[in-house]
This record gives C-alpha cells, structure tokens and sequence, in this order.
C-alpha cells in the first residue's frame, strides 16, 4: 500500500468520504487537463475532496505543480487505463482501470460521484453494471445541458438509449425535471416532450402516452406538452424529453449548425482589412457571444437514474471544460440529487398505479 | 366554362401540357405571394407554363400587375381553398378545393409537377391518395436541400413518415440520389444514413440492416456508410436518409439553432455605436452569409415517391422563397426525375430480389 492509498482509506475511516472518484487517465489529453480541471473546480468548491485515480507516476508531477488540486486530492494508483476505442464488453474485465476503480469507489460508499473524460460506452456499461440503477427506474438516461434564447436547457436521453418505450420517457422526465432543479436551481421546470409537432395529436404511441402520463403526474402543473426541433434553442421548456437516437442527433445537428455558423463567421470577419476592423469593434459583443455559446460551458453529459452521481467530460476537452463538468457533478452531490430522485420516484409510482390497468395507450405502449 | 378554363383545355387539346399547377391559394400570404413567385420564377424558366388553380376575382388584378406572371399562367377558376388548420380527412372531401385541383390537374397528366403553400398534411395525405406512389416505392418521403460547409444537402425523410423501416430507408436512399442528381447537378452523390455514431455496429436494426443493402445495390459505391448529426452541417455526405421523426426533429433543431445565433448577432451589432460601425465595416460579408444561410434560398419540401413532382412551399414564405420552391419543382420536371427514379427502382429490386431469403438483418428488419 502506498502513502495515497493509506491517506485515502484514513480519509474514508475516518467517515469522509470524498465528493467525488475522478477518473484521471479517460480522455485526449488525461491526465493533464484532469489535474488542472480540479484545480479550476476547487476554487469553485473549496470544501470539496477528489479521490484521484490514476498513475502515479505520471501524476505525482503535475500535482506538484498545482497545489490547488494537490491539496484537494488523494491519488489512488493504478497503471491500468481503458482505451478511447475498447469495447464496453472488454472494458468489463479490466477490472484494476482507473475509470473502473472511480466507479467502484461510488459503489462501496467512498466516493459520492465519478467524472471522467473517458470511453463513453464504457463508462456507460460499466456504470449501469457497477452501480446499477435506482429503484423504480427502468434504464439510465444521459443528459446535458444546453444554451436557448431564454437560459440553460437540459435535454435527455442523449444516447444511452436507442428505442425507448413510454415508461422510460417518463421516467426521463421525472430525471431531467429533478436534474433541472438541483443543477439549473430551478423551482418548477418546465417540461416539454419531442415531437414532429406541437399538437397533441402529432407522433406516436410512444410520445402521446408518456404525455399522457406525465400531464396526470405530480410534475403534470410543469408539463408543456410536445416541443419541436426548434423549441430547444428558443428555450420554449427549460427539460427537453426524448428518446436516445432522436436526442443524439440532435444534439450534434444543433451542435453542427452552431459550428458552420461559427467557421463562417470566422471567414467572413477574416476576409479583408475593413471586416477585421469591424471586428476589432464589434469585439466585445461577439466575444460575449462566444463565451455564452462555448462548448467547455456545457461541458459534463450526466448518467441520471444510477445508484451514485456519474458525470462524463467531453473527451476532448480542456482543463476548463473537464473542471465544468466536476462543476455539474458536485452540483449535484451537494444538492442531494440521488435522495431527492428517490422521493420523486415514489411519487410517480402512485401516480403509473392509478392507471386503468387495460386499455390506456399509454400503459399499453409502455408495455 | 369561363375563359381561362376554355384557354386550358385548348391548351391541353394541343398536346401542351402545362409544366406545374399552383395551388393559388395555400400558405398565409396567398395568392400574392404565389404570382409574384411565379413571375420571378418565369424569368428563370422562360419556358415553363403554369396551371394557376384559385379565386379568379382575387387573382385576376394581381396577374394584370405582374405581366411576367400572367404571361406564363393560365387561370383555373374555384372558390374553395383547404384551410391552414384544415384535418386531412376533412381535406380529402374538398374536391373542387384549390389544392385539389391542382393534384388532379398532375393525376390527369394535364401538368407534371404541383406546388403549393398550403396545408402540409393536406398536400401529403392528398398527393398520396390521388397521385399514389411509384411502383415499387411503399411510402414517399418529403426531402429539403439544407446548406452544409461543402455545398447543399438533400436530407429525408422530413416527417412524411414517422416510423420507417429498412425498406423504406433503402428507397429513400434512392430517392434521394436521384433528387441529388437532378435538382443539385450531382454525377455521383454521396450517401450516408443517419444514426448515433459512425462505427458500422452503431444504432439498431434498421439503420444497421439499410446500410447492408444499399452498400450491396447499385448505388454501393456512392455510400459513405453512417453519419452523425453534426455531419448534416459538414456536408460529409450529398445525401443524409433517415426517418420522418428524426428527420423532422434534426431539420428544425438546425435551424432553431441558425436562428439563435442571427438572433443573438443582431444584439451583438445593435448594443453600440462601436459594434454597429463594426457591423457596417463587415456587412459585405455578413450579408453574403446572410444571403447563404437564407432559408429562402432552402424553400420547397419535395414529395419523393410519388406519380407526379409535389412541391411543398413553406406556408410563411414570400415571393422569392416562393419562386424557389417553384424553381426546385421545374428543375425536376426538366431533368425527367420520375422517369429516372422508376429506371433506378428497376435496379433495385435485382439488388433486392439478389438478398438470401431467410436470415440477413437486413431483410429480417424489413419485413
């Protein structure tokens, strides 16, 4: 055993948990950014601690040269890592990888969350295996933050999963409206379900049902109804359900739009001694705009509906992007996001019992 | 019989059939807009004739301001028109409606094509009907051309149909290579799919199954295999195919997300005397980006699929967005598009007819 490890298991004895377990070897430029991403965050979240989990070696030196994230942290080693592109089903065995490791610090109570910037089907399959999902909620759901006209947006499932049925699109809702509050600071978050139109009658079993259910919930007074593409931007609801394809895409539509404008922008203020001029005046507007609309602030997709907080960083990110999302988890650590999503879930199961048991599409669909 | 319906039926008579009908009366700013659209169109297609289906009082003093439009119209008089909020089932009983016409007009091979501003549902759920789809086609799609970093896009399904599968994809794949072809000048499109990730193992059953056959077909060698949402805007594929629902979400995701940056560059430019020096100073090169990104430019939802050329005009549009859609409806009528697309469904069916019967996904999915 080594000094860290000793700390760490003093630290733990001694009935202090860390925050949150950080994986410090997930990601392009790990464990770098990593390090400093902590020393960004722990100015934020002075009283946090950081179970740090990683190579030695390659880490010893960069916290000697941040004494910030130094004095925040405890590094457990380990020299085994997992690879951006191994699969889920061999990342299962390796068993010493530091993202394994942070994960099973959350699940034997040492750690209240894991961040880290790793292989994304990994920390997924990984995470559902090791810490398994709350009680009541059928799948996990990936969330994330996004900017709209009228403030920060959550939209969920991003991706973890492919068909969703209706019970887990209100399961999602239930997630995203918790998710809303604790790390939005909202108070009664508007919630809107995707959809090809606004009206009622518009889309599938599946969509109608879970709108269904949800207007006769106890979030039903939040309840919007259906949104359209371009709700997300304009910021029509504050959570965005959907189910994991249709939310992949388009997060990364929006994402790729965002971006030809941007690249466009960049060409057309590039393109002559007079348009870099008007740049160089309008300057402090667009950098406002830039810093508003910049990636690193989004920075932190969220597995919601785990037994524990798990927070994966965008795998090319810097360390202010990868310190935004140890921000996000530590939101929700503090806010007591887990406990509050289990007294909501009881709720919502009085709520899915006092539907007619037979005919309701929505419970039909759900299946 | 009044003059105009005399004047048709010589035409006719004479073995000249008209190129488009116009629904004269769909979208918020009918008719105006459509003559004006279709004068601005006539400069462009010199040659095109046009049906011009609505009220004869309303559109008689516009035609008699705009020469260029009366030049190329021959009126067909009716009252009736299919309102804006109007159920499709309610839009099929209107048959002397102005839309309807102009579909029957294309039925009886009086015109080759059909544009209108009018009701979405109503067009489709018509068009459908009266038209029908081309042998070997199960469901038509509805198709755009978007902007993208290399050039324009043809993206569909848009929301003709919401759930699909792997037949309806691989038809789509054709239909939109055919559409590629005539409408963006393309000798050899590149194809991709729509789905989550790019790795061939990425999404379900469907996608993965649609990918086999059209990479086996004909087409095989213009596929590029999977994109993923921020590939719409890269334009690393001609064409990107997906289902109506996904397709529908990611087209108004991108453009909720154009418009919250023009939104958002307007503030910018108007917060001071500076920044709008700034913007005077850059302005040839925004408005060329403006012009660029114009959805105007990207006006007319096509109808793929079906015994006819269908043009779907944005219903807010004006004259120019009008003459866009009318311009993207002759540029099919010129290039024989569904001549075409009935040689390549010829192709396909070997291609499909070639597939083992029993086992591959591909088939499974199709069902």
């Amino acid at each position: 055993m080594d000094a860290a490890q000793a700390a760490s298991q003093a630290l733990t004895a001694a009935g202090q948990p860390f925050s949150l377990a950080v994986d410090a070897m997930g990601g392009d430029n790990a464990p770098d950014i990593v390090v400093d991403g902590i020393g960004i965050a722990s100015v934020r979240h002075p009283a946090a601690r950081f179970l740090l989990v990683g190579d030695q070696a390659r880490l010893a030196p960069l916290l000697a040269g941040n004494t910030r994230a130094r004095d925040a942290c405890v590094v457990r080693h380990t020299s085994d890592a997992i690879a951006a592109d191994c699969k889920p089903t061999v990342a299962l065995r390796l068993r010493q990888a530091s993202m394994r490791l942070a994960i099973d610090a959350v699940a034997c109570g040492q750690a209240q969350g894991v961040v880290s910037a790793g292989n994304t089907g990994a920390l997924l399959a990984l995470s559902k295996i090791v810490l398994k999902t709350l009680p009541g909620i059928d799948r996990p759901a990936m969330a994330a933050i996004m900017p709209s006209a009228r403030g920060d947006v959550v939209m969920l499932d991003l991706g973890a999963n492919i068909a969703c049925d209706t019970r887990n699109l209100v399961e999602f809702a239930l997630l995203g409206d918790m998710f809303a509050r604790t790390v939005l600071g909202l108070t009664a978050p508007k919630i809107g379900v995707l959809n090809v139109g606004s009206e009622d009658v518009k889309g599938d079993d599946r969509v109608r049902g879970a709108a269904d259910i949800i207007r006769g919930s106890h979030i039903g007074g939040q309840f919007h109804g259906f949104v359209e593409g371009h709700d997300i931007a304009a910021g029509t609801t504050d959570v965005v359900v959907t189910d994991g394809f249709t939310g992949n895409v388009a997060l990364k539509t929006g994402e790729g739009a965002l971006k030809l404008v941007s690249d466009l922008l960049r060409q057309v203020f590039n393109s002559s001694l007079s348009t870099k001029l008007g740049y160089l005046l309008a300057r402090p507007g667009l950098e406002q705009m830039r810093v508003w609309l910049d990636p690193r602030r989004y920075n932190g997709a969220v597995m919601l509906g785990l037994n524990g907080v798990v927070v994966k960083s965008h795998g090319g990110t810097d360390a202010e992007g990868f310190a935004h999302a140890t921000d996000v988890a530590l939101d929700m650590v503090e806010h007591r996001f887990n406990e509050r999503i289990r007294e909501g879930l009881g709720r919502l199961g009085g709520v899915l019992s006092e539907q007619p048991p037979g005919p309701g599409p929505a419970l039909a669909a759900a299946g």
